[in-house]
């Protein structure tokens, strides 16, 4: 065994046993995310549905269906917990791998923990190595298998949740390449599927993938264990197998990016810069025309000219730099309605939006905001996502606003003990805080 | 909503519904052969593994699990015994579609009539209008999916079985269309894994993901209804959008081909021309030198040199021809073993055989053996496997062989049962006679 799968796994591996405290630190960050996104996305029709029909099936019960109120099994809790912390499309994002990571990767290992009785310390560093797996992976892989049309969040999310159930589990070498393996004869997810309740599903799928995939190998289970960059393998079929090598440049999770707005994460570079720009003194009555100079990859991503849902708001450049000239609170995710979609004033600003894409060097994640006012003159700002960083007092309003409809006091429980969930050994006890959301 | 995806919905829909006796006869040996494979495969290591799992995970018993003596629930037994039926890699195959069929369409039915109460005539309709779908959709894509690496059991075959399950459920055009796309989104195996239990895994979960997809789309989630024309959908993903239309050219399943013996389907011409010619007295001992001519795609699906397992043996041109030459039985699972493998005799004439790819337009299912024998002179024969016909004798012959391990009595009554399954109410009735094999 030699070759990507094995470099992939021995340097995550790694790179879970050395983790930094800035680093840990970001973990606890994820974790406390995906908890308010999972409680408040737990009450969307997508999770209710699916919560449904899993409860029809039955199941032993062994682990909390976040916000439902209910425990079910493993399986079902990795499938509908991912698919809830990925409901609103408001949850983390790594540039690197074109994956929101952590709904994919956490809720399998939780699930895991709360029935197996294991700790919040090994579920870091599971964590840990299923992100810098697919990290590895993605940028190994690069942008190819995205703009093919595949939705990476399913289809290498299936690989980051197996390396972390694989860690989890304590598999070895050989093992670990096998769950590899199983995930990614299970990775699946297409970007046609985008604005539709597909798009969790496919994070949920991804989980459970990865779940399945870490406890057949454990049972033994056969696969190739090459399957990066086997002939007709993983990468083979995503896009190509790349011809230069895995590496790693540290962790990929220091560089993890977070939502600020409620909307597609490549619209937040245009409500960075229209926001400074407003804090710089522009009104919204005296823009005349704005261009928005985009990479030309959010074409396929957050480019609808005239969105008719508040679900496809979220996906449009015009509308939601609308939204940011007035002002509007897009850090909460009830604003984005069919009626505010509709709204006159937010309809005639939007008609003033152009935008442009950049030339074939444009950095993929800048935008670059170009106002022209009633007298002509101009307001330029820019804006490059991937340099945003974490911002621990906006990460805490936004989830203690989405955990709200906890039960009195549960949500500050809750984000006390994930600021220290190394220590927590009891997780099924620390999961039961988000059972429950009215 | 126009296009490929309303085509294929839509003439799928007529061809269900207007099914000849011969056609209908063709359903008949689909469910026995299918039966004789999942009551057999449930014994391999592949399905008690998985066994296992599904009952320590629990769920609400509805359905058989085939041969493991369970109740289990819909979900489950859609997925174990798809897994059976293809664990010994010796079911019914599509050239059409590169899909072995019945084995991702039929597991979802019955379990889905198992627990509903449906009869056998309504399966027998779905399962039509889930095998003309797919094989309209596999012969609008053609072998580019194939040829990619994706193996279409596991990808095009989560579509069949969203088509059929849908049709049992009786959804509309436009919840059909969602649960395509809810099925597309899931759909996922490699050709990579040939040779492991990842293959016959692909299997269980295209029948597993094709039954969520009808049920999600039966409740109401969302999806887009143009997923395989859709940019950035099925069809693009998996290797191009096809600019031709959708055309359905009579029941493709008037041309479902069978497999009579135990190894991979395209090894399957070499050992009918090989049987030919040693019908017409050539003996093996007279043997110098074996060519066989076979498509250049074979050269990725069964041309392993020199296999080392009985797994491997199934996929070997070399190795099965030499079984052929001695007049082995391959019709029986049983033969290919690790031992069987590395038997000297049988080693020594598979390094006698040559395997050369014919020019371009070389049919793909033909095979030319040109022997050469001890005096110099040479004997010829083809076999195009496309046009072996059902053979009932055959068939019965290889399911009570497969169905051996039941209870005295049971495989006959099941064969009975099968044979009138259109007049069938109680199909759990019917499953329960291969609930348990010895």
């Amino acid at each position: 065994m030699t070759g990507a799968t094995l470099q992939v796994i021995r340097l995550s591996r790694a790179a879970a046993a050395s983790v930094s405290t800035a680093t840990a630190a970001m973990v606890c960050r994820c974790i406390l995310d995906w908890f308010g996104l999972a409680i408040a996305g737990a009450n969307e029709p997508v999770s209710r549905t699916l919560r449904a029909i899993a409860l029809a099936e039955g199941g032993r019960p062994a682990a909390t269906a976040i916000g439902g109120g209910e425990e079910v099994s493993v399986r079902q809790a990795a499938f509908l917990n991912a698919v809830a912390g990925h409901a609103l499309d408001y949850d983390d994002v790594s540039l690197a791998m074109h994956v929101h990571p952590t709904t994919v990767i956490l809720p399998p290992l939780l699930a895991l923990a709360e029935e197996r009785g294991l700790g919040g310390r090994a579920v870091m560093a599971a964590f840990v190595a299923g992100y810098e797996a697919a990290g590895m992976i993605g940028r190994w892989l690069g942008a190819g298998p995205y703009d093919r049309g595949f939705h990476m969040t399913g289809t290498l999310g299936a690989l980051g949740a197996a390396a972390a159930c694989a860690h989890l589990l304590g598999l070895d070498e050989e093992a670990t390449a096998r769950a590899y393996g199983l995930a990614a004869s299970q990775a699946a997810g297409l970007k046609a599927q985008f604005g539709t309740m597909a798009k969790p599903i496919h994070a949920g799928r991804a989980a459970e993938a990865g779940l399945c995939a870490a406890l057949w190998a454990e049972a033994g289970i056969s696969s190739r264990t090459d399957i990066l960059e086997a002939p007709q393998g993983y990468a083979a079929t995503q896009s190509a197998i790349p011809t230069g090598p895995i590496t790693w440049d540290g962790h990929e999770l220091d560089r993890n990016s977070f939502k600020y707005h409620a909307s597609c994460f490549g619209t937040h570079g245009a409500i960075e810069a229209i926001a400074a720009l407003r804090a710089q003194g522009l009104e919204p009555t005296d823009v005349r025309q704005v261009c928005l100079t985009v990479d030309a990859g959010a074409d396929r991503m957050c480019n609808l000219a005239a969105p008719m849902t508040g679900t496809e708001a979220k996906f449009s450049l015009r509308f939601v730099a609308a939204l940011a000239l007035l002002g509007a609170d897009t850090s909460r995710p009830g604003l984005f309605t069919d009626a505010v979609t509709a709204r006159p004033d937010l309809v005639a600003l939007r008609d003033r939006v152009t935008v442009v894409f950049g030339p074939r060097d444009w950095p993929a994640d800048l935008t670059a905001v170009d106002v022209t006012l009633a007298d002509g003159s101009r307001r330029e700002a820019r804006c490059d996502t991937s340099l945003i960083g974490a911002d621990d007092d906006r990460l805490r309003a936004k989830f203690l606003h989405l955990a709200g409809t906890l039960p009195d006091g549960y949500a500050q429980r809750l984000a006390d003990q994930v600021a220290g969930i190394g220590a927590v050994t009891d997780l099924r006890a620390l999961c039961r805080l988000a059972l429950r959301a009215g």
